[in-house]
């Protein structure tokens, strides 16, 4: 087959990650008689820099005219860079909301799994992470607070700031739609999480939820109170499978999930649109404080590139290939700093790159 | 001197749970030659079975005409109470929400601290919860998406629910103020928490604290985003000294680090107004489960106590004889069920409250 992907290389570490997710992906291409071809395109901060916008419409329309796009990371220090220093609309993240409303991405797909090779990083006591855990954040990423009118304004000669919170049922509907798919593919448990005891969003979320579950009835639905979450993620992340909800919840709870697992650097995700097409980027940032040294960790990419193949490009065989290679590599003991351990080797960005590609 | 305390027992296991504090707070009055006047008051479920309503007029002046409030806890099972068949504005949560707006509690404090003796129930590993961690989060209490207008209606046919989240300078520059004072009685150190790459409220919110902050120069200001912070509560809570955020962040960001002490049944909290007037709680909820069972963990609502004497009354060394009690009873070996060990004394909730007020 022949796909078109999108490359957005990004700022910060994005280009070292990504250069090594395209190594693995030619050599699937090699391996399974695909051809890749790649179109690079700029946004961030590094569109910025270029076009004075952290996303042109060349890059929105190239994107849409791809089968995927697969991303670095975008953005730099918020307290030194200079991009930080210009109106919100014009900075790096802006581009980031920019894109994902643009392309419709209005589910974003966050593994969160313990790997066993890696257990010893996880920051929970062994109680708890010995039971291992394996969820999956579906995060609602086009609505709700990021993208509802704002303002800021004089009420009575006081500087008065508002953001919304909107939600439609069929804004709901669909990403819960997408919630239960993938939980039927999994351990067949939904968490829904809301702040139903106050909130009229989350009401209306827990009554669509509902609703759609009655369309998976091997399905198990549970709802839970945001609070109650940030605490039972820390406490018995082995209880979850899916976790379903809105933006900004989505937002904390899946980073704070994906902390528990101790090595953010391992975690992929997917942000995906009612067809199959997505965009793949690592969970974590852009961490300019290493970035140009060829020590990031590029599994998170890479692993992102295996749900690209999964999930737009419905290569099974493909995906299984390089998340293989990826345990396998660990297996065999080799590590980037970020993860590294007492008896391990630790290889840099590029050569973590090869060693997972020579194992395809 | 002579206080008048509101009693609100509440649901679930309140009724226990302040019973033994005023039995603490008797044992320090008859120490330290005061007098303490109860006026026990409805709210939540209870006041709902009894007046139709979770928070009714005569319950809001009798608080407004006594010194303090001490609070048990509100709410009951959420899938199987009556209470939760009813109107949202009518559930026991709308009192809890009613009466923090009516008294104008805008800041709420929570300290969440490790207590060495229970650092084995710690959920993260020995490597974080050796260093200890000891931190309070002041989180704004009356504004934000929990009491903006909110709506739920049909747009072009389809139901649509929007919560509006706003902030003023002047709500804000208030619960920072509260952080900063408190900060300059503990490390001085102060992270303020939003989303300000996002929201406009949030914006507003750093300008303002960042304004504040000018008064302190004493106080190491730092800001963190949301989700970063979900992240760093884990991973290494030792760096938090206060942190101050707004409501909806406040509610998840202290639950997660009321969770990381290990041990909630121990967690006091205080909400305050501009005055020395505040109503004192435990952090955690009424349990249903447990409730009438002389189970309960008493700790936390003694431990509220004392902050009511402490914050409320002036009476510095009645307070730490309260928390002094807690300590000695906790190194002499007793445990309520829920923070049991090997080798520990179990004791039953309204024991612990003697084995307490037999140590003042
Ligand atoms: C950069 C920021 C706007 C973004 C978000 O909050 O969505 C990031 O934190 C993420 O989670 O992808
Ligand atoms: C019951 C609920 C409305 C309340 C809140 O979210 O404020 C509770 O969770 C709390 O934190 O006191």
């Amino acid at each position: 087959m022949e796909k078109n992907i999108a490359v957005i290389k990004g700022d910060g570490i994005g280009p070292e990650i990504v250069t090594e997710s395209m190594k693995v992906l030619d050599k699937v291409a090699e391996k399974f008689g695909h051809k890749f071809n790649y179109t690079q395109l700029l946004m961030g901060g590094c569109s910025i820099d270029a076009n004075g916008v952290p996303l042109t419409d060349e890059t929105i329309a190239a994107c849409k005219a791809s089968d995927a796009v697969l991303m670095g990371s975008i953005g730099g220090d918020t307290t030194t860079s200079p991009w930080y220093k210009l109106p919100a609309n014009l900075r790096p993240e802006a581009g980031l909301l920019g894109i994902r409303k643009a392309l419709g991405l209005f589910a974003n797909l966050r593994p969160c799994l313990l790997y066993p090779e890696l257990a010893g990083a996880c920051p929970l006591k062994t109680e708890i992470s010995a039971k291992g855990f394996d969820m999956l954040i579906m995060r609602e990423l086009t609505g709700g607070l990021y993208f509802g009118a704002r303002k800021t304004e004089e009420v009575n000669g006081v500087m008065t700031a508002t953001d919304t919170l909107t939600y439609s049922e069929d804004e709901i509907r669909r990403i819960a739609i997408k919630a239960f798919d993938v939980a039927m593919k999994r351990r067949k448990k939904v968490t829904s999480v809301d702040k139903a005891n106050v909130l009229d969003s989350s009401r209306l979320w827990r009554k669509v939820v509902t609703e759609v579950a009655k369309d998976y009835p091997e399905v198990t639905l549970e709802h839970m109170l945001v609070d109650n979450s940030a605490m039972q993620l820390v406490k018995d992340p082995a209880q979850f499978d899916v976790m379903v909800t809105e933006n900004m919840f989505g937002d904390i709870l899946s980073d704070e999930a994906s902390m528990i697992t101790g090595s953010i650097g391992m975690l992929p995700s997917a942000s995906m649109n009612e067809t199959k097409f997505g965009l793949y980027e690592p969970s974590g940032g852009s961490a300019p404080d290493i970035a140009g040294q060829n020590k990031a960790n590029p599994i998170a990419t890479i692993l992102s590139a295996a749900m690209m193949l999964r999930y737009s490009f419905d290569m099974v065989k493909e995906a299984d290939a390089v998340e293989n290679a990826v345990s396998k590599v660990l297996k065999d003991g080799f590590r980037t700093g970020d993860i590294m351990s007492e008896g391990m080797t630790k290889l840099s960005c590029s050569e973590m790159g090869d060693k997972i590609a020579e194992n395809i």
